[in-house]
């Protein structure tokens, strides 16, 4: 069956980014603290050609998240498309290259029309402007059995917590205290969750909860 | 050695407590639902001369909050102590009953001077004006090689955290979304934690963390 399903690295204050988010450092101040845990792992120097280390339960979870099974489509927001706002530079075709990792159709939120942006590896950018619930509903075909993955950022995991469509939130919980930034599950009304998978390493705990969606008492 | 820890359950948007907190609701619309979980074991039963059900993870957990194995000191807020403000009703001698389930030293923060209060079963309560600092200081003398317990609430975990004297803290992450209430690590400043134990149960994830105290990069 096909679910709606997100992966977030996020502070233990809640934060998925932090604070003073620009061009030049669109994750924030201190942002970077929450993704470190990836670039230590086997799985992550493998995909980056760097010599091996061992395997961790860490590992398999950045593996998860690069490489996930089932995904038959994705939602981004403009933000993690672009760093620029306003009308397209229609040179700008992501961060990733000419072979983007997602090797499906890939939906991008953007209040700016622009024709679809066909990437080599079966990636292909469909600029939505008419908001989450027609980007989750265009996913959903795209994906046919498979699962629709919101890639991100915050803003639009949120989007789609308030549209009621979102399945599953895999949280990898870091053991930082930001402060400030931007957090994740604000704004979102009052939810219930329920844990399925919870994976304990010596950095980061990571959970994955399934979404009641019905309100908490 | 003697350590300074603390227990606290904490919605997944880390709420510690509901919004309207009052005097007939002390912690807030929809606060209880952050400790449902404690209600279902059969150490709570058990404490409360009830039909027994199953052992679970989660109550060894509450086993080790109602009755830890090492606890020298207790210290908690005044409204913990007394939901009221202000000067002392001296008639008020806590929630607890004549035999409080602490049975040893308390120190209750307080802005009002108040002699100490002797209760049965080695519980007393010492009032003390002059700070967090202080009620640490004294706490620790008091117990000699044991720990201390922050029993709460949320500003006084906050003020132990500020002060750079908590040692470990103790979440139940409740998997529920509030969207309004007390954040437990607001105002805080950056820091860095280590998750040290985790327990999962099917209704919350336990996860024990060491206090590394130094400022987040």
């Amino acid at each position: 069956m096909s679910i709606v399903r997100c992966h977030q690295s996020i502070s233990l204050d809640g934060y998925t980014a932090g604070p003073n988010q620009s061009l030049e450092n669109p994750i924030g101040q201190g942002g970077m603290s929450l993704h470190g845990w990836m670039f230590e792992t086997a799985a992550w120097r493998r995909m980056q050609g760097m010599p091996p280390i061992p395997e961790t339960p860490d590992s398999a979870i950045v593996e998860g998240i690069a490489s996930p099974s089932n995904a038959g489509a994705y939602i981004m927001g403009r933000h993690m498309f672009d760093p620029n706002r306003g009308e397209w530079d229609e040179s700008w075709k992501g961060w990733w290259g000419d072979n983007p990792p997602y090797h499906a159709p890939v939906f991008v939120l953007t209040h700016f029309p622009r024709q679809p942006l066909h990437m080599q590896g079966g990636t292909t950018f469909f600029f939505v402007t008419d908001g989450i619930e027609s980007a989750l509903r265009k996913a959903g075909e795209a994906a046919g059995d498979k699962d629709v993955h919101i890639a991100g950022g915050a803003n639009t995991v949120r989007q789609t917590l308030r549209a009621g469509q979102l399945d599953e939130l895999y949280l990898h919980i870091v053991p930082i205290v930001l402060g400030a930034g931007e957090r994740l599950l604000d704004g979102v009304g009052a939810l219930q969750f329920a844990p399925m998978t919870v994976v304990a390493s010596p950095g980061v705990t990571h959970i994955k909860y399934r979404v009641d969606r019905q309100a908490a008492p």
